[in-house]
This record gives C-alpha cells, structure tokens and sequence, in this order.
C-alpha cells in the first residue's frame, strides 16, 4: 500500500470509530476525508482537484453474525474489483459517468449485492429493477424504475439520459426503450438467487405470522427482515478533468409490492450529481425521499458553503436518524474531498484515489479494531 | 372585493409587469406576495401566520391567440371554483392537505387542464397520470406515476401516503393497490378529450414531418406543439395551525413515450413541502428533476435565509432559464407569503386568503393592462 492512501483508510476507520457515538449527534470527525491523498508534483504546484471514486454496496444491518468469513471475502473481492474497474477509467483520462457506470456494472454483475444479478424478489416473486445517474457539469441525468427484464438498470439509466429527451422512464415503457436501442433483455430467471428467494420466504412467513399485508401497516413500518435490508450499490466520481458524476442501482425491498419505487431513481433522493457534489444513497428509500438527501447534502454544500463531510454528516447522523431513517451515503466533492457517513451498523463501502490502491470497509468495530 | 385581498391583486400584476423583463434576470420584484394578507385583530396583537391558498392550472404558451375567450372564460371559472373549494377547508379549520387535495379535484375533473379529465394523450393514445402530495410538517409524501384508470390521482397519492409504508407506486402496481383500497377505477376512456386528441395528432404529423421520432432526439427537444405546452395542475396550501402542503397532478407531456415520468409525481422535484416552505411546479419536467427545484426553492428559504419570493424568483428566472427550463411554480412559506414566479408565456394561477376572495391570473400583459 503507497503512502497516499493512508489518509483515508485511517479516515475510513476514524468515521468507523466515531460514528460508533449516539446517533443523533452529528459528530464532525464521523465521516471519511481524503484531505491528503493528493501526491505533490514539483513541478505543478497549483493545487488541483484529485480525482477519484467512491462506491457502496448498500447499508443495513451487517454484522459478523450474518456475515459468514467466505461471504466476507467475496464482497470484498467484488467491491475491490469494482474500484479498479472504475480507477481504471479515470487514470485513462475517462469520464466521471464511464467511471461510475463500470463500478455498478462490476456490482450489478455480483450476486452478492442488492442490485441486478442478485436483486431481492417483490411480493409476487419477482424482480423489478430501479437505477438513476447524472452528469454533474450537464446535470443531465437518466433514470429506470420497475424493470424486470434489463441485465444492468444503470445501463438503460444512461441510455434514457444520452439519447432520449426524459429523465425517468418506468415499467413496461421502460424496456420498449431499451428494446428499441439493442439493449439485452434477460430471461428474468436471470436475477434468482437462492438467498434473496429464501429472504422473501421469510418475509413471506413474518406477515403471515402478523396477519396483515405490509402495505396496510403505518408509513415507516419496514417489511424487509434486518439481514436482507441493504444492498443496493452505487458510487460517485471526480475525473481528471474535475467532472462529477453519481449512480446508483438497486433491486429496491424484499417483499415491495403496488409498484413500489424507492430513492435510488429518484434525482435529489437517492442520486444527485452537480458541478460542486456527488451523492448516492442507500437505505430506508421512503426516508431519503421525504428528506430528498442527496440533494440536500449538496444545497447545504453550496448554500451554507460547510464542508462536504460536515453536509453528509448532519444529514444522515441528525435529520435521518431523528426521522427515524436508516443508510447512508457516500458522497465526493469538486476538490476531491470524500464522505461516506451511514447510522445503521454497517455499510459496505470502498474508495480508490489516484495511487489506484482500493480502500474496503465494511463494519465500524472491526475497522477500529483493525486500526490499533 | 375587499380591501384586504388588493395587495394581492396588485402582487400578481405587479409579478406580470415585472416578468415582462429580460428572463435571465432576477427581478426581485417579479413575484407575488401577500404581506398585507391579514387582517388586523384588536385583542390578538401577536402575529399569526396568514393561511391561505395557491393554485396553478399549468405554465406554458398561453396568448390571446390561442385562448378563446369563451374558454378563457371557462377556465377562470374552473380555477375560481378550485379555489374557493380549497378557502373552504380551510375557513373551517380543516388541514391544509385536505385544502390542496379539494382544489386540485375540482382541476382533475375539468377537461381545461392537463391532469385527470382532459389529459393529454402518450404516443400510443392513452393517457398516463403522475400525482404527488405532501405534508410538510410530518414529511410524509405519496406520488402515483403512469396509472390509466384511476379518475383522480391526487387522492390514490394521498392513499399512497397514509395507507401504505411508501412514497411512490407506479404503473399497474399503483393500481393494484388503488382497487385493494376499493378506489374507483374508470374506464381509460373517461379521461378523452377532443381536444386532447388533436393535440396528440397535430405532435404525431409534426414528428413524421421529421422523420424521426422523438425519443431519438437530443436531450432538451421538446415534442409537445407549443399550444399544448402546459395544463399541470397544482396547489399549495397553509391552514390555520400553521401547517404546509403540497399538491400535483398531471397527465405529464403529449405525445410522450417509453413510461416517461415528468417532474409532478417527483418529491423535491415538482412537490415538495417542509414545516416552512412549500412548492408545487408547473413546466418542461425534464429540467425540474435535474435542478430539483422544489426542495432547492426550500434549500434557499432556510439555508440562504432569503424571501420565499427571492429563492422561487432565481430559481424560475435564472437558474431554470439559463438552463432553458420553461415553467413556473406556486410557493407558500409558513407566515404566508406567496411567490408564483413563471418564465413561460403565461401561467394558469389564482390564490385566496382569509377574505375568501378568490384571485385569478392567467396572462402578463392582460393582468398589467388591468391593473391601470
């Protein structure tokens, strides 16, 4: 590991440990910063921003009692592979969109993520498939909700965003656009996983077991059994030329039924992208979008001029938390600056800075305690 | 007309004459408020919020030419009875939510606007309907998108709100859930106009003159015929507890295609409320999701600590026209000022306070010639 990277995994690890601090405070030092991972150049003095990427593989309730050492090693190695996917297009001198959208393919790609191969099952035993990205110099942006049959969401999301003139298509409609641009539909059987199948199973037996549907339960009643509430990934980008850009992919909640469509598509809720800030959320969707977080965390960046981490922070440790709503976010702004704050126990997240050496982390103790 | 409701009257004209200005600037006095509102009480000298209620009936072309004056005629009256439906509630005490749910009814059910009756058509000759509300003191929020057969979609959003753990339902789910709940579903048939069919004609001949079809377009086209351009429907409200909601439906644009989703049924995009500021928008949908002009209009009021008239007007007036965002919104802020700032040609809008004396704008130059 170069030198460079230090910083932040210390940073990951400080935000591990910090954040182990009473929810509702909004502890300044509860996020990751990558203030110093910049290498000098002697001959190029004027600072400039120092590019990079962030990703999660979503946030919940992840601990090592549910988290098997070989399951473990696999997320590690698919986020790992994710970062270098992305390092891989930024250090070509590519684009912030094509970094976070080799990312999430890497992520959508993995079983082991709520997203794509791998997505959690509706009600009825399906998959329906929701995805946003944006451009934060063009703020154009392209999203898909409730696809059933697109192998990679975020893909479509792109292609909505690059050669049509919406932002956001849904269902049916969605995948006769896809269909009409050559995008690969999949046989649905395509998403199945034994794990998520037995999830809904579960979740299946709970409202047996309560005698009432989920949807006549109050706002704020979480169907989803806590071992299968996270996985939706996403990341976002600073490139070489300073472009910004987030993405985010989802398969949305175990047992979601009526057409259910959480943050992850919406703009300002679970993604957002401008010239100053990039976000990508994960967690209690319902939340992020009453409290339009990702957003928020970029108005409170340019209107109350706070640094990135303190913005991010406030938001998920404060507003959240009082709200009642679980995730987190990772979010990166135009100086290279790195956040990525969560208030449910753990969240599967990983940084890659110039130096091209990945940073994983999944839990807070096991970060602190790899830290002494 | 009473004495308390002028200054109102003056404001919307006053907004009129002053949009009549380059639209890439900020007028600071393009907007309308409603300062002097309330009357004065002897033995209550302790300021109270002012309640009150803003409509909009859409944004967009809006000329002499092409508003006859027997329709215009007909809509004053329909925006007359929205917003005397709205007064009502709240004179009785009743909750802003309820206030905007009643106004926006009276604009589903007339042919004149764009939202329920009188939607206009997709590409394939149906119509498609996007809704959302919120309530600004509790954050809650429903939004239904792409439903066919439910006759007032605001209320299946409100359903959405307070019968389901969800913010958002879509498509045919959104209407699964809609009979679960035993709403009434119409025939797709009810929602047809003449009018409506036409315009869905005039853009379909438009769009074979091209050669191409729409969707194959550069972000930023507009395929909607000028004349056609507007019709969202919308209201804002603060009832007599101090208490903030929004509303929107639509039937999104003509001709649109692949289950398109415009800005309406978006939380923070095209509705948006918190405890202090409340936003529903009318427009090119595209741009209201990539600038998420609600929630940033409330960013502005409590972040900037700026006039709900000066967070609406920058927004409207210069960001959004910068951008080439065609459209407006209605804004109410919790001591009851009222900002409705538009960059189109007109904008279908009226408000009412305490007095119950409605007031309805539909031009620039008409209002300004009026108030000589």
């Amino acid at each position: 590991m170069s030198a460079a990277s230090v910083p932040l995994r210390r940073a990951l690890v400080v935000g591990a440990v910090m954040l182990l601090s009473p929810m509702g405070c909004a502890s300044s030092a509860g996020v990751a910063r990558a203030d110093s991972e910049q290498p000098t150049s002697r001959d190029a003095p004027a600072p400039r921003p120092k590019w990079g990427l962030v990703i999660h593989g979503g946030a919940g309730v992840i601990s090592r009692e549910n988290l098997s050492p070989e399951r473990e090693a696999e997320v590690r190695a698919a986020l790992t592979q994710s970062l270098q996917a992305g390092h891989a297009v930024l250090a070509g001198g590519g684009s912030a969109l094509d970094a976070v959208s080799a990312a999430v393919r890497i992520l959508e790609d993995s079983p082991h993520f709520n997203a794509g191969k791998g997505a959690v099952f509706t009600h009825d035993g399906v998959n329906e498939l929701d995805a946003a990205i944006m451009d934060g110099t063009t703020r154009k942006a392209g999203a898909v909700a409730g696809v059933r049959r697109v192998r990679n969401p975020l893909s479509l999301a792109r292609l909505v965003m690059e050669q049509s003139p919406h932002v956001m298509m849904v269902g049916e409609g969605a995948e006769a656009f896809a269909k009409s641009r050559g995008v690969e539909l999949v046989d649905p059987k395509y998403f199945y996983t034994e794990d998520r199948w037995q999830g809904l199973q579960r979740a299946l037996e709970k409202e047996r077991a309560r005698q009432q549907p989920a949807s006549s339960l109050p706002a704020g009643y979480d169907p989803v059994s806590g071992d299968h509430k996270f996985g939706t990934v996403g990341a976002v980008a600073l490139d070489q030329k300073g472009a910004l850009a987030a993405a985010t992919s989802t398969g949305g909640m175990t047992n979601k039924r009526y057409g259910r469509v959480g943050d992850a598509p919406i703009i300002g809720a679970g993604t957002f992208a401008d010239a100053r800030c990039a976000v990508s959320a994960t967690g209690h969707g319902e939340f992020f979008i009453r409290y339009a977080v990702a957003h928020d965390i970029c108005a409170r960046v340019e209107y109350q001029n706070v640094p990135l981490w303190q913005a991010a922070d406030v938001v998920i440790n404060d507003v959240l938390v009082k709200a009642g709503g679980e995730g987190g976010v990772i979010a990166m702004d135009r100086d290279g600056n790195v956040a990525m704050p969560f208030n449910s126990a753990g969240m599967y997240r990983g940084y890659v800075g110039e130096d091209g050496e990945p940073v994983v982390a999944i839990f807070r103790e096991a970060e602190a305690a790899g830290a002494k």
